[in-house]
């Protein structure tokens, strides 16, 4: 409980630092009977991997998942499921110079003050290099969710920097290396991704995940809302700075009649919900959109404090994404299942056998 | 752990509906010694009340809380302090059509389809009546947190539907019923309001909240992040749907070389962070902002569907806030003061001897 | 999260001192559409009332329970429970002579050291008396146990110092003020308990409680254990210094061949595992002894320390129960139904659905 | 949280199936700074291991373990701790045999019946070599505890079957296969050992784990209580039936003259109270004894079920220890061990700035 565990019925706990001898996780509580392979969790962690096209970090690491645990003859069996992912390309020389000074933007100087040590091999804990971790994890939770409820959990791009990425066919999204639901701006996207690296500069990014197919009825009344649990989920995220859900930042300028989702027979009218009332699924699409900040390590010199508390200058070589956003796509999906595993099985255990003769209206008209 | 207990260690479990017998919650982990008088908690329920203006809700709820344990001549003893707030002014009548259909926008829906069963009086347990629990149990948080660490947290609104509010200071918020930093803003708002409320409709509000005097080192590294609860904390209040910390959504488009913030021996040159890098406080102030949707009950006919699933309409005649936003504010600092208490005595648990040399620097340069 | 809550899914959450204004607790996660009104709640509270007989404290409390909230129209919602009661006859003068120094057997001394601060009326939070607030918590779990599965909980007295007492029929036990199933020995225990009294002495007491029906498959593999939760929860009773599950510390002395209980179609041949083994239950009889030790407020001259450090004697006067095993039947009973309604939930949670086709055995032969 | 986690702020979750890849755990809460190796743990590990005399089993693991993270230049961080064992002697021939069948005193039954899937190889997760792993786990916990406070753990077996053991002395405890603290019983146990293990059977044993210099004022109030968290870590120990703290059953026949401790400004004068009153440490010595049952795994033929419910005759063959009470000693330590560092940083947390005047007294007098 000391900030490494996620969720109540379905727990992950993650270890590891980025230039340790691996990272991993438990995942206790995963349901029994479910079958599960190294490759199931391996295809969403090859979404996440370094080192897949020029617009993110270079840093070879195959990622290569071991499941130590939890699984017989290709089936869970309800007991906890470790995976392992070892380190291989950890090149700790690179980081050398940092060891006594902080990073701006970075966690260095509250890590230091908080643990009074630091392991400042490319981070250390801190690392992005723990969310693949995540989308581990959440690779069995999105497996579990889709074969008991159909449920499809997708993100996008929908900004990089100063350019929209608009919705056009979640076909495309695998299509390109900026998870962009719109092929046609691919080109402009990686011209501005070259001028960015070339200014020795990072930029900052948007994203949207969605899940489909959520049945009504999952969250929490108070405390523990399903929007509280993903609000939670995504800020969990490195270097995500804001969280939106449905209408988001939007409903600030919005009338209370154009806000309200109305029900009809045929469905709801609208998702200014984003699938959630009163801390509770709709049945309509869950909707989460992210900011995600520019990526601290940039090749640029900038003001600093030493471990002496003295002025320095620190400029951060290395192999660093110029765009964190790019990746988060796969670890937003993950994350946003990890939080519907686990209210899905908190649902079975207080709800589980409620029935109502109400009918359950689809998510949107028509 | 059924979505109505906040905080590991400090830890606020709530009950109530709104039409009950009454609402309150045991506050657990509050540490010994502090005194403690039910006025200190009656100021800050004030600051939430009914009907303190014609902008809120005319319900007229005294709100007088009651303190049933934990205290003893004065001082908290460390056992569970309860409070209890009686319901007073509950006019069930108001409620009684309402009992067989479902108000677009409210819980009304998806509570019917989670529990099978649905106290619809006043909205039951999904009303924002409960919040004057939290911010009685943030009474308690933010005297803790001032006397131990000099800590203030404040809030005030930064827009209301169209119309941006400036920050002018801290002492204008108190003096007008719209939570303003800007006095010259209030006749603006005023008319406004009124506008509002005479085309039967209501309107969303954004607004920030912020902590000064945070110790650097307060946090977790992975999950539990001290932005992350914070995210959940905020979304947990009803209607909000959009939570920022610090540049929040603007880091989309800032670069690396603009949002990370630049240490020097003097302080930091910027806050984009908001007071928290890699989920662990800087020493900076804690800034947040949140979106709150516009009031879901309003007396235009509205389309929805009745336990049967067939059409009517629906009008929300009553005594409802046209702007949900302005009583939030006192809310979110409540939630943020309970954030960071838990937060306080989880370091003093994990890291409460840790020592380093290094400076503690100040939070902005001149 | 500081020892006041009890269960992850169904959580009892208590507070109050002795002489306080009151006790009760919050009770989260009791799944909606049962029917509940503080009558049922009543009865199981009237069995551990004080002032039922000359053998217990002569402390005149109605303990008269008030639901605040979570039921409507009678019927559970799935929201909280809070339960309430009123404390009457708290009689303060009797207890002020104690401030200042530290009972023998008593929590005085570690709560002293531990908080700083101590409510020294009646105990405070330490008192018996906040074992009203279980049982009340219990008679909820008792019910909703025994409406889904059938199953039945009761305990007995076993042993009341030197005096053993056989189990004859359950139809006894509510017959005499000694929770005994056998009534033939109830004017010896009357005699036994007179002759305690006016020796100005107390005497421990061992009491057995059994649940039946429980279905197999409840429990957890490792830590969270069924009968690891039943003796946490029998630990936490006041007074409790042992717990036994089967055959307890009689197991020693066994044999492998005689201890393993063999499984027939017809049913297990006997039950020296208690119903669980591996931490799950088996379907037999759960079954737990406990040992109370004597009351440790009697009016002999006792050696102690004040506040000072000093040397002192303490005699306690007052209204004591001569052997607090008596009344900690309805709390034992109690105790094991919060546990087990807490692993009826996970279970549902986690493998609610899980079916095979081996057909569940009774719990013994013939 | 579904059965693999304990502590709430020195968490320990476990994983891993008798002869799958390995076994192992996270430990999170560790606080930073200590020095920490593998060495240190493997101490611990190797008081453990099976093979040591021919009174254990004779399965041979070398029970090597790897720390994963946590710790960087041989110090703790103060993040996540994993703990790998790799096993390496499964032969998993052995096991095959009992896929289909249910072998009485094992979990085999009930975890068919919660699970519907059953890893049989070794008894998979309810396999007792999972406790390797709390006995890693234990060590850093010792280790903080010793030099943080000087506490000192330490157990002895106190009776085998019909032997009881006297205690001696603790410098005999490491010289004999047996954990007597008294080696002039060491010919008469194995000469029993002897005649048990030929007459295929297996048998009981008590043991009796104690803590020396714990501070008063560690515990918790109602629930939490630090005998209710002992009572629940033993039964949580494969095999173990009941729990005594301090006199143990032995107080159903005291009188509370006898039992209650005195106090004196030289210190306790007794110790029936095992060190924790009210749930809180006194400052004495922390006392406990468990039951353990005999072995299961007999080769005497005995009767059962298979999948089909038909009745068979199971004889368990293999390598199996005649009395695992033998080994469970270092078990107790590493249990009694996380439960208190849990205490003991709980108490940071919530009062750990508390200072009273009144004199600590010794544990007890002369």
């Amino acid at each position: 409980m000391s900030g490494n565990s996620m969720g109540l019925l379905f727990t992950v706990t993650s270890f590891g630092e980025s230039h340790g001898p691996g990272i991993g996780c438990i995942v206790d509580g995963c349901p029994p009977g479910m079958a599960l392979s190294e490759a199931d969790i391996q295809a969403e962690l090859d979404r996440r991997k370094p080192g897949t096209s020029r617009h993110v970090t270079q840093r070879r690491e195959p990622d290569t998942v071991e499941i130590l645990s939890g699984v017989y003859e290709g089936k869970t069996t309800g007991t906890p499921i470790a995976l392992l992912i070892r380190n291989t390309d950890q090149r700790s020389k690179d980081y050398g110079n940092i060891a006594d000074t902080f990073r701006p933007g970075h966690a260095d100087y509250t890590y230091w003050h908080k643990y009074g040590i630091r392991d400042p091999r490319g981070g250390g804990r801190s690392s992005a290099r723990e969310t693949a971790v995540r989308v581990a994890a959440g690779a069995i939770a999105k497996k579990w969710l889709h074969e008991q409820y159909g449920i499809v959990i997708r993100g996008h791009m929908t900004q990089i920097g100063d350019i929209a990425i608009p919705f056009r066919s979640w076909d495309e999204v695998g299509n390109n290396p900026f998870f962009a639901a719109d092929a046609s701006k691919v080109d402009e996207l990686e011209a501005y991704m070259d001028s960015i690296r070339k200014s020795l500069d990072s930029v900052g990014a948007r994203l949207r995940v969605v899940a489909d197919n959520v049945p009504v009825g999952w969250g929490e009344p108070v405390y523990d809302r399903l929007d509280a649990d993903i609000a939670y989920a995504m800020m969990n995220i490195n270097a995500v700075k804001g969280v939106e859900i449905g209408a988001g930042f939007g409903c600030v300028t919005q009338r209370g009649s154009e806000h309200g989702d109305e029900l009809t027979p045929e469905g709801f009218a609208s998702n200014h919900a984003g699938g959630i009332l009163g801390g509770i699924s709709t049945g309509q699409q869950i909707d989460v959109s992210i900011a995600i900040k520019p990526t601290s390590s940039i090749a640029q010199p900038r003001r600093s404090i030493n471990k002496a508390g003295e002025a320095i200058m620190v400029e951060t070589h290395g192999r660093h994404d110029p765009c964190v956003g790019i990746r988060a796509t796969p670890i937003a999906e993950a994350m946003l299942a990890l939080v519907l595993i686990d209210h899905a099985l908190r649902h079975r255990a207080q709800c589980g056998d409620v029935h109502v003769d109400t009918p359950r209206i689809p998510g949107r008209i028509g």
